[in-house]
């Protein structure tokens, strides 16, 4: 029988579709795995081709002035960006009725390894914690400007995810506007904490260890786990457990920490089933709100596996065809090397 | 410049990203047309495979018994359903904390055309009537049923709309649960009507056809324009000049010009576009809040042009590489023949 699932983050009712349900392993890709070099001419984001991105923001590196080799992490505006730095932020009101304003904010491309041959799920954990380093700095120098209302970190991989590029990138978008769902979110976690006394995703992590059957992984400072009420099959959440408003505010042990259990929950997506196309976003409060004390920041990673369609756009709920305790079972099956490797 | 603009009906934000502007006529699809046979064996929507099916709930016929050839329109039980009736609808709590419920509700499928070389876009628009009297058939007789608390009846094209059947067909699907997104959309509502005292819906198409540059078509009873702020290139709603807040309200007259500026509309796309890829849901009051007067429904044209990708999933928000005026503009100059061509 068919289960209705409510998503304690969100209220939003997600469908179990066990008519429709399927075995974790049918979920894998059909993808076959291409060697790729490690370095490729055209591509704007190998070391070597720093020309070819407009110039940097912010480089970690090892040698070399900016903009020319020697970099472990690079971030570049944009070529194409969604928003940008000038123009004014006032609210204008169009015809006596829309509301409009200058699309004012940032948005820029963290390069995650020089090398076109690596992805997060592979590269050695050092470079990765690098890409966590890049992801902190880029979100406190952004949030200084006053303009910037919130900030989103996110990473898209493969075509059903929204990407063509294949060089390991995550973005970074800051808007000058609060955008209404994380209003939403805020206000459930508000009413949560006014209602219970504790903060909303605290519980939730409380109560997925507590019955134990979807958490995937812990370390000392994060636990993963795929939500009771997951939007699609392998939806895995990573929460620390030091709960705090703003993904800004973590420090460098946490940092460390956040690079490992994510690559660990992305080397078994990448394993299990078959390199998937995957979007994940740093859900964190709004700029202003990040001294919240019953909010807190986590990272969802959503496989693409099925496509929303009509019932979605209509209703806001999602079909999912599996049980997420079936697919944290398959996923907590799957040996991660101590550390990965660096192919 | 970019824009950021808000939707009056959600209060969601989008960005028109300028900067990777593209003319209207960049999204033309590389699909090519193929001929199709009017009947195909194994069909399990063709005009003589109705064993294929789960029996009929409801079918427009010109002759025949239940089941057999002789349909216009016919309406069947999903085979893989997402909801079943069957179940309890009282909500249990999970570890002391997490909801669910079964997942009661029902999910059918609206056969469109016997045919198999049809589509909405191109069959006689007498048939596309049909279609839509079946519609509010299915609409009214599954409101009665006390548990059904909501119900989407929506549309998926092609693969990246969600679909993998050719043979031209709608879903409906009624749920036990009022989704969270419709709760928000008339608290907007009702918050709106509070201050201003006029229906929210009511004003956006007041505004709209006074601003003339984003319509793209009326008739006696409806208007169809791309909205202030749209979530895809393309993006069409068709809203009726009575407000209602049920579909199921709407009267024969109304069902009779709403199946005429819909197929305008498809075909339109279909011809401007090349048989885009595409979703469309009605969106409508909950059951039990039919009669609000503040709230209305309309249908939502969603073109799959774009994925949407990390920062939507992390925001909420989405962006737009066109503007709607542009659109509108490119829409409106494509003739449509007075009666759409059955091919």
């Amino acid at each position: 029988m068919p289960e209705l699932r409510q998503d304690p983050a969100s209220r939003d009712w997600i469908v179990i579709a066990a008519e429709r349900a399927k075995r974790p392993d049918e979920f894998k890709t059909t993808k076959k795995p291409r060697p790729r070099a490690a370095y490729v001419a055209g591509c704007p984001f190998c070391e070597g081709n720093e020309a070819l991105t407009p110039p940097e923001n912010f480089a970690i590196r090892e040698s070399g002035e900016p903009n020319t080799p020697g970099w472990k992490v690079r971030v570049v505006p944009n070529k194409f960006p969604a928003l940008t730095p000038t123009g004014s932020i006032t609210r204008r009101v169009e015809s006596g009725f829309f509301r409009k304003t200058d699309g004012v904010g940032y948005h820029e491309i963290i390069i995650e390894t020089p090398r076109h041959d690596l992805n997060m799920a592979t590269m050695d954990v050092a470079q990765l914690e690098q890409v966590v380093f890049a992801y902190r700095q880029r979100f406190n120098e952004l949030k200084g400007d006053t303009r910037v209302e919130n900030i989103i970190i996110f990473r898209n991989h493969g075509k059903a995810a929204g990407t063509s590029i294949i060089h390991a990138h995550s973005q970074l978008i800051a808007t000058s506007v609060v955008p209404n769902l994380l209003r939403e979110r805020i206000e459930a976690a508000t009413n949560y904490y006014d209602d219970i006394g504790r903060p909303l995703l605290g519980d939730i992590l409380e109560k997925e260890m507590e019955v134990g059957t979807r958490v995937v992984d812990e370390n000392h400072t994060f636990v993963a786990f795929h939500p009771f009420a997951p939007r699609q099959p392998f939806e895995t959440w990573i929460v620390p457990r030091k709960l705090q408003a703003s993904f800004g505010h973590i420090d460098d042990d946490e940092c460390r920490h956040f690079a490992r259990i994510l690559q660990r929950a992305l080397y078994r997506l990448y394993v299990g089933l078959g390199d998937p196309d995957f979007n994940f976003a740093i859900h964190t409060a709004p700029v202003h709100d990040e001294n919240l004390s019953y909010y807190a920041w986590y990272l969802q990673i959503l496989p693409r596996i099925t496509t929303p369609a009509g019932f979605e756009i209509g209703s806001g709920m999602s079909i999912n065809a599996t049980f997420p305790e079936e697919t944290a079972a398959f996923i907590r099956e799957i040996d991660v090397p101590e550390a990965a490797p660096a192919t």
